[in-house]
């Protein structure tokens, strides 16, 4: 069981692109998504794949439960489950000693770009590059959850 | 991905006992319970867990995908999950080129004893052991789901 601690951010500009130091497609869906639980499945450059429980209410830290499982299972479920399939590229970026990770979101979401910072503890205080715009943790609108099952698009991602 | 055919049954009587190759306890929970898809956590014999992902409305034949996972893990998801954990001790027994499954039920449901069969196709016609009961085959309410979710006992295990 892992703990989750993290800040999220809109994103103002590009400048970040030229400090990407990974990059991977992410094709996700929620076998379930309940206040206090999830169930995703989340497939990695159409290679690998993940099964993954959160549990909790607390957007900044929840329990978090994830196991590797095979390509094929993970397409079939993702073609199965409610909601629409989030699909974004994911691009990591180091800044003054943390890692970001900047989601590029395609097909429903697209022309939403979110950044989020994972951090060891509650109290790490990670710098914030300038490239940040609002930030957004704990906006349920923002949840991966919120983005899968709500059907309209956000609307939000010009509120910097 | 796996399709599970299956009859059930209520038991008559006690019978089957005097057959039994193998016995394993069983306790299970579910993280999320949906008409059309569920995902249980299940420990055998608090030695092995597994996450099992089911979808799909007919109760004879479902899509169903399945994974190990660590014992520890399973044993807090278990703690953490809604509705009650469904404790069970499953026997099995060998009958007419069929295996069947026995489930004796304890906690919540004690007194209840239903008997499973798994089929290889829908045209199996596996033979029926003299101590079945009534066939539950597709009575929602002597699904694991069932059993796990609603409150009070079912009080339908001596309608045999």
């Amino acid at each position: 069981m892992a703990k989750e601690i993290e800040r999220k951010f809109l994103v103002r500009d590009d400048a970040w692109k030229s400090n990407v130091t990974s990059e991977t497609r992410i094709r996700q869906a929620y076998i379930c998504a309940e206040s206090d639980r999830s169930v995703r499945i989340r497939t990695k450059n159409d290679e690998t794949a993940l099964v993954t429980l959160k549990f909790g209410t607390d957007l900044l830290v929840r329990d978090e439960f994830e196991y590797s499982i095979p390509i094929d299972d993970a397409r079939e479920m993702i073609g199965i489950a409610d909601g629409h399939v989030i699909d974004k590229t994911r691009y990591t970026v180091d800044f003054a000693g943390f890692t970001w990770e900047i989601d590029v979101f395609a097909g429903h979401h697209r022309g939403l770009v979110i950044a989020e910072v994972e951090m060891q503890s509650e109290t790490d205080d990670p710098k914030l590059p300038a490239w940040l715009g609002r930030e957004v943790t704990g906006d349920k609108r923002y949840s991966n959850q919120a983005l899968a099952t709500q059907r309209s698009r956000p609307g939000l991602v010009h509120a910097l």
